[in-house]
């Protein structure tokens, strides 16, 4: 496995398969009643968080403490980027401390491939900007396999805002690593630029209608991904509006109907009920939204003790 | 003792018992070399804080440390519900990471209740608006029951603005459930409606009249609690005015000579030194001020304890 | 050595000397596998910071975390100040609740003494308005003595805007107190009123002519500590403006030429690259920037060590 996790384009299919071993792993931990385990002890990681977000961050939080790392939490407010410090002279500073790991969030997109670049130890990607989010998409993955077993020739709708998704990027790379067969559906104005060369070049397919993909024209649906839409960019004239969405869009109950039973649904969260998708579907039997968040911990349990524990300890 | 404590209601005159013996341990525990427990190791306490509060959150996150608990801090600001999710998604989120217990404060009456409704893990109500705030009346129970004994037939005050106060609603249920007289004075502006029924059943007195009170018109006074004021309450044209609240219910030095010497004088904090409490009663020998903040900490050890230490542990 | 540490003057020249051997194994520590030393098991250090400083406030976290203490952050941001609550309540009642030792810093001179006339615990001064950050200086002397050797006879020039500078204060004190000679160097608007009998009395000179100090005119320089300047002291119509700072006293490229090859350069961070500090001088060879932020976290650990080991540990 390479050094940093800063995109899916880090890891290969064989590392996927052995960071969801470790994470089954760590989920059984996770249920037994003594969950703490001692591989990172003497470690310290830094949450570097530029942007906020609490489940995000508390996720690895939970994650590095289950490993006996001590985790120190850094929020861009009050920190010396605020007084006028540059990127680098900030996290060459945190480094400097003597740490082990950084996990990092950023607006911007690259920030945590530029970031590795000038500090020695492993960097994290908790999301940048609109570029990636790796560990996210690991853990829709695993969840995934959970229920549906290997991933090989599965098709998984991913359905919302695509233009501003760093959940969507990395999904689409980590399911067609892993063989599955990936659709994206979006609005016209919210699908990316340029979609359809990175389409056939990665081999993936878009659409425009929800409807149509839900119903098997791109083939039977084995689970499908609601991306969370930012209210903000849902109002002022543009196209489409909240309630254009929902019908257009939105994981309704009718829509609900097209779906085979056992065939997941998966939202990143924080969900906007009512918009994107609809409370039937969020608390529908094959929900895996909060499946999800548990899994969140365990893969980011695997990913710290791949790039974090020492040989000693492996 | 019930699964949650979300108000006194949840626990019975034996468990109150149980809790104050093993806050007696942990507060010895508390004031030697070696502070640290090992009760809780490995389980993961959430202080979920919709309302800041250094205070309480501290204490919890104390409390929870020295049982060697995992303590994550959440706050509203910053979190998932700033981002359109509801409570529900927000709690039934964190809970789905793996963890042990939530300790929340919230602005919304009843809303402690409703969240334990909603997930499988402890919760413990660290104030909700104006309905209770229960571990802050247990701790003050404890204070005064150090200092005075059992309260059966003990005789305490309370004084202030009862109509927004959690701390006087969650006191005159632990006060008259050890067999404690209470005596709950506020101007008529303060006066919660519908308190001539509640007090009634309840059988606790209500007066507008601190100095009656104070000389015994209701019977010799053996403690004196007095309530925090919202200062912003105080202004626009109201009544009382801040000065006029002094000259009615403040606990002026004038009326500090009213009170036995050994009558324990309690305020849960933080004080407005001037307004509702003097300096000189602030600071008098029979201030229990920062008994009952030592008495926190105890006393959350002994709700953590005995709510998340499974069997094995006790 | 003393109970506290609120100004260099609380330390003789010997207790700096047992902190800086004390720190030589933090630091060896700090660079091994094993990073977590079990002399605070049990204690309770709370960071009490009524101003932000990400930097100061996680060195000291991770200081407190290495050596196993449990450390509690409380910003002033939501805490009881906020609520009107005096700041002798609130460090009363911080330290009611069992700590073993308190750091803090305040925008008010003389908060950390005033403190500690309060409370019965340690108080250790993260820095009080202009007065002193006693841990930069050791922290900065540490560095200089570990790449200079002895202090004793060594020129030290400190340069920037020491009306404003704790930084500063503390520096002239901790290094003339280890033999070293110093020359502050300042424009006129920004050097402190008073200063011409200061610098009799304590034994250093004055200049302010950057020029001239690195060039050899009060003999050749050791080492250039460079202070932060902070942006909104260079607007408005006031002398000097940014950009006249930066000519006069920022350390240029051209000004870097001046210094010996192997002349440390320090800046206590956040730096202002293109102000104070050029690129070029920030980066270079003989920049100990980085290495006075590791430092950082090795000096307060044998501080936290000293102060709050006790003798059953030491």
């Amino acid at each position: 496995m390479k050094k940093h996790l800063l995109s899916i384009d880090d890891v290969t299919a064989g590392d996927i398969d052995a960071l969801f071993e470790t994470a089954a792993e760590m989920h059984d931990v996770q249920r037994r009643a003594v969950k703490k385990l001692p591989a990172l002890r003497g470690r310290t990681v830094i949450n570097l968080f530029f942007e906020d977000s609490t489940r995000t961050r508390s996720s690895f939080e939970i994650a590095g403490k289950w490993l006996s790392a001590d985790v120190i939490n850094l929020s861009a407010k009050g920190s010396s980027t605020s007084k006028g410090e540059s990127l680098r002279d900030t996290v060459r500073t945190v480094t400097a401390m003597g740490i082990d790991g950084l996990v990092m969030r950023h607006s911007a997109s690259g920030a945590a491939q530029q970031v590795s670049e000038w500090i020695d130890v492993p960097v994290i990607n908790a999301g940048d900007g609109t570029h990636e989010h790796p560990t996210q998409a690991l853990l829709d993955a695993y969840t995934l396999s959970r229920r549906l077993g290997p991933l090989e020739g599965r098709h998984v709708a991913i359905v919302g805002d695509l233009t501003h998704s760093r959940v969507f990027r990395s999904n689409v790379k980590s399911l067609t690593k892993l063989g599955a067969r990936v659709t994206v559906v979006a609005p016209p104005t919210l699908m990316p630029s340029g979609i359809g060369t990175w389409s056939e070049e990665a081999g993936f397919e878009t659409s425009y209608d929800l409807d149509a993909v839900l119903q098997g024209e791109h083939g039977t649906v084995d689970a499908v991904m609601m991306l969370r839409v930012q209210r903000e960019r849902m109002s002022g004239g543009y196209f489409p509006s909240a309630r254009e969405y929902t019908v257009g869009y939105g994981l309704t109950r009718d829509r609900l109907r097209c779906l085979a039973a056992g065939t997941p649904i998966l939202h990143p969260g924080p969900m906007n009920r009512g918009l994107e998708i609809s409370a039937d579907a969020a608390d529908a039997v094959d929900s895996v939204v909060l499946d999800q968040v548990s899994a969140g911990v365990a893969v980011r349990m695997a990913v710290l003790y791949h790039l974090l524990a020492g040989e000693d300890s492996q």
